[in-house]
């Protein structure tokens, strides 16, 4: 133990071979150091979860072993896990304002505002936590106020990037600490953990300051109403729009409530400067003409219950798309959305709208580093070992190899996995163990309680149905007093299907008989027996699997 | 009557604001003309669905007045319906040599290969089918013998380019037949209906036979095992790795059944060109060194069942993903996709392999016509009214808008859906009807009945599970004489939640005495009693809303 105490873990608890849920632990001395604690989405195999959060339970076991938790900005995957360890662990947050103020949002729905302790730094402090002497340093992000984070220790610079690119002209004249980064590096930075979302892109990222002059040329000429989609969070694009609306004199509407969220902690904060009276209710709509209006709205990722969507297939309390209405998407789908943002774009082109979208465009560009852009930060940094970050194997993989082009030495590159934990000093780095880590997910109020089995479950229900079995049976003989009945949901349209139900009936009828001749009584051997006969029946009958559930009643 | 013979009619059936199931009527003189019958696939909402018809009520309504089918090329989108079709009308089917050849295959499953009538044609052909004059023309897509038809009738030209690219270096050496399309339209063309699958895209889609040299490029430094994945029926794309293959003196396996059903078509009509001996079987692999193999295979798409991807999770009978092997995706992901592929990728690096995709190599190009390919066509053929086929809205309304552009008059242009009957002859055009038309969707054995209930229940099912409660009551006095008893799936992990279920049941069983109480007695009162206690109770303790299967049993 003694002599582990005086090497460095770097503990990936979440964000590796997966996009979202970024968790990652520093120890050191004995002591432990969180950065950044997010959630992720469900994938499509997740059917019915809400949200998956980060498996915690090695923090929960050595809780007493955590200094506190460093937040590299504010986005819901790099935070918003955090209520949720939060209620099982209290503990002190540090994070720059905006990071700050949209964490305490969350922390208010989850009743837990009173509890916690939120510690305000700005890029550039430097900071002691135990063992951890932590520097927050300015990034540029798709969101103000991002940083990396080095942690200095008597052992050497840790440093994590966060979510970051590279901008030579951003909307707030907030430009990542390149100056910084490369002080570190000429010093010596021990480890760099670094973003790999976009290591697959060659080039450079556009930058975010080009899609004003897209926005400009879409208003430009358009006379009827605006309506832009873009991610509530996304505070620069928000800024961006603002501008050009008040350059056109058009008044803002904004619709959704995560957008009305972000205007009041923006504007509250600074971060986010809205001119006065450009805001409008939507009520006072109709004060104004089609070209003096602009709409903004979350929706971009075509999300069903998203404003957008809601006015697109005609289902908004209030608004509606007029023909003529110019819909701007300033973003582009997440893996996995194509299909429902497609769906959006069709829907408003028949009501008659203008959809200015992402191939016809630019009106969107990615807040993480291009290839060019990583070579960049490694060379700056240009630290002794590499651990690719943030992203699904394919991203981690061609980080690393994009680091071993850069010059890391091929054993120095670490493409970890969720739990493991890297040991390293100067000498040294290797994968000593395994904590656990996984996803947890939350279902409704339910918290890691839909597993697998119910994923199976309920996979299996949505592709085939159900068919119920009841039948009743006398306590003494056995014999059916009533039933077999049988009921199925997402199996066939009943009505149409008599002839097919009525058979299963004689099936399990036929079967039951048979099991009675056997002088079979047992309730595990009937139901097999139920299931057996109408599983071979149906399947011969429809080539479909639905899951069958014998129940038994005795009286 | 009389009046409207003397009109044409266009009526689709499929394949407007949809990809997928293209199908296409002309009627005139009160006869009808076929063009392709596809099917599509299932969306995200349809759950379990294997594959979707067009609803081909209007044509069995119809049968007498149908000349025949014809067929523009063998993709599944355009003659993939065709046997459900034929099950219920036998009709002549008139195609090219590869066309038919496929489609063959296709009626050997169904059991109806004696039964049909298949007339071969090739490109250059015409022949009369009752008032219509039906002329085949060499077109240029991802399959070989792919044709766009004109129809000739005294009211005017009808011509459907079918699906079409241009490409002025094809693989087998075929051009679209630019000469025949200009002949046409010089001599004036009453409509078009044209391909809009890449109306979005500016430029022109990349030669097919840039691939080759993209190849050439991956096999010239490889010293592992090739495999590359691509569409089974892109013939050219084939032809290309067979013929780098041979180059670089790899012997190939063929892997995927519809990979080996191709290879058998195309080389025995002469479609595909392979090398003798050049084909190896899996059991011989052995003998030969890993540079001297190529594995082509199915999966491009990320398709669980196939090859790739049972060999990517370690789930294929015969063959492993080694270390080093080079995989190329030689495919895009289809939209809808994109997670699958992604999954399959990065399943392959974490097997060691070193894997090719699209936005790291030129591996793969469209089969249809980007904007400019567009505009060459709309200026050669130049038709009075044009009709945008193959798309979505969102691509139809981006072709109308090119179509406006090149000069088509707006109140010329019909961006129809299907079902619509468009009525026209050399003075107007307008929609005059609409015939029962939409999707058929089929799940196992049974086409048509899976419907909107059926999938309304599985995704309920599919997103918070299912509680059955059922009780056994006394016929005499209502009493219940057993039970309740609960059985969910798919909503909580049962083991963790019996407290929940017990509380559940007790919940049950306290509506029951309430409705005995009152004296309520009828099935349908008690069950919605059960049903509302029960979703309340469950919604406050877990805020989900699982499917509640009340059952009665009397005795």
């Amino acid at each position: 133990m003694a002599k582990n105490q005086s090497k460095i873990k770097i503990i990936p608890l979440g964000g590796l071979r997966e996009i979202g849920k970024n968790l990652t632990l520093v120890e050191y001395k004995n002591e432990i150091l969180i950065i950044d604690c997010g959630l992720s989405f469900p994938d499509d195999e997740m059917l019915g979860i809400d949200i998956v959060l980060p498996d915690t339970t090695y923090l929960e076991k050595n809780k007493d072993r955590i200094k506190g938790v460093v937040l590299t900005h504010g986005h819901e995957d790099h935070i918003g896990a955090l209520p949720y360890l939060l209620k099982k662990i209290n503990l002190p947050i540090y994070g720059t304002r905006l990071t700050l103020g949209l964490l305490e949002a969350k922390l208010k729905e989850h009743k837990l505002e009173q509890k916690v302790h939120l510690q305000r730094v700005k890029a550039g402090d430097m900071f002691q936590l135990g063992a951890f002497n932590v520097e927050f340093i300015r990034s540029s992000h798709s969101i103000p106020d991002a940083c990396a984070i080095a942690v200095h220790t008597s052992e050497g610079i840790i440093l994590h990037t966060g979510d970051f690119r590279i901008d030579y002209s951003t909307v707030d004249g907030e430009m990542i600490d390149l100056h910084r980064l490369g002080e570190l590096g000429k010093q010596g930075v021990l480890v760099m953990l670094a973003d790999s979302t976009n290591a697959e892109r060659p080039g450079t990222t556009m930058s975010e300051s080009k899609i004003g002059v897209a926005l400009e040329n879409a208003f430009m000429n358009t006379k009827s109403r605006i309506i832009v989609a873009t991610f509530a969070s996304h505070i620069h694009r928000l800024q961006q729009i603002i501008n050009t609306a008040e350059k056109f004199n058009r008044k803002i509407v904004i619709s959704g409530r995560s957008m009305i969220n972000v205007f009041e902690v923006g504007a509250e904060l600074g971060a986010l400067h809205v001119p006065k009276d450009i805001l409008i209710d939507i009520r006072e709509m109709d004060d104004y003409q089609d070209d003096q209006l602009l709409l903004l709205t979350t929706g971009s990722q075509g999300e069903p219950m998203a404003a957008l969507s809601r006015m697109a297939s005609n289902d908004h309390r209030k608004l509606d798309i007029q023909k003529g209405d110019l819909v701007i998407f300033s973003a582009s789908p997440i893996p996995g959305n194509e299909k429902m943002v497609s769906r959006v774009i069709n829907q408003l082109f028949e009501k008659g709208a203008d959809v200015i979208y992402d191939p016809m465009a630019e009106v969107h560009t990615s807040g993480h580093a291009c290839q060019e852009e990583l070579k960049l930060i490694h060379r700056l940094v240009n630290p002794k070992y590499f651990i690719p970050v943030h992203g699904e194997y394919r991203h981690l993989k061609q980080h690393a190899n994009l680091a071993a082009r850069m010059g890391v030495p091929e054993e120095n590159i670490f493409t970890m996995e969720n739990g493991q934990v890297l040991e390293m000093n100067q000498k040294q780095a290797k994968i000593t163990g395994k904590v656990q880590a996984g996803p947890v997910l939350v279902d409704g109020l339910g918290v890691g309680d839909v597993g697998s089995i119910v994923l199976r479950d309920r996979k299996h229900l949505a592709e085939d149905g159900l068919m119920v079995v009841v039948v009743t049976l006398d306590k003494k003989e056995a014999k059916v007093v009533a039933g077999p009945d049988i009921i199925s949901r997402g199996f066939v349209y009943v009505r149409e299907s008599e002839d097919l139900l009525g058979e299963a009936r004689a099936e399990v009828q036929k079967s039951l008989e048979q099991c009675e001749q056997k002088g079979i009584r047992e309730w595990s051997q009937l139901k097999n027996a139920i299931r057996d006969s109408l599983k071979d029946f149906l399947y011969q009958k429809t080539q479909r699997r639905p899951m069958i559930l014998p129940i038994i009643m005795e009286v």
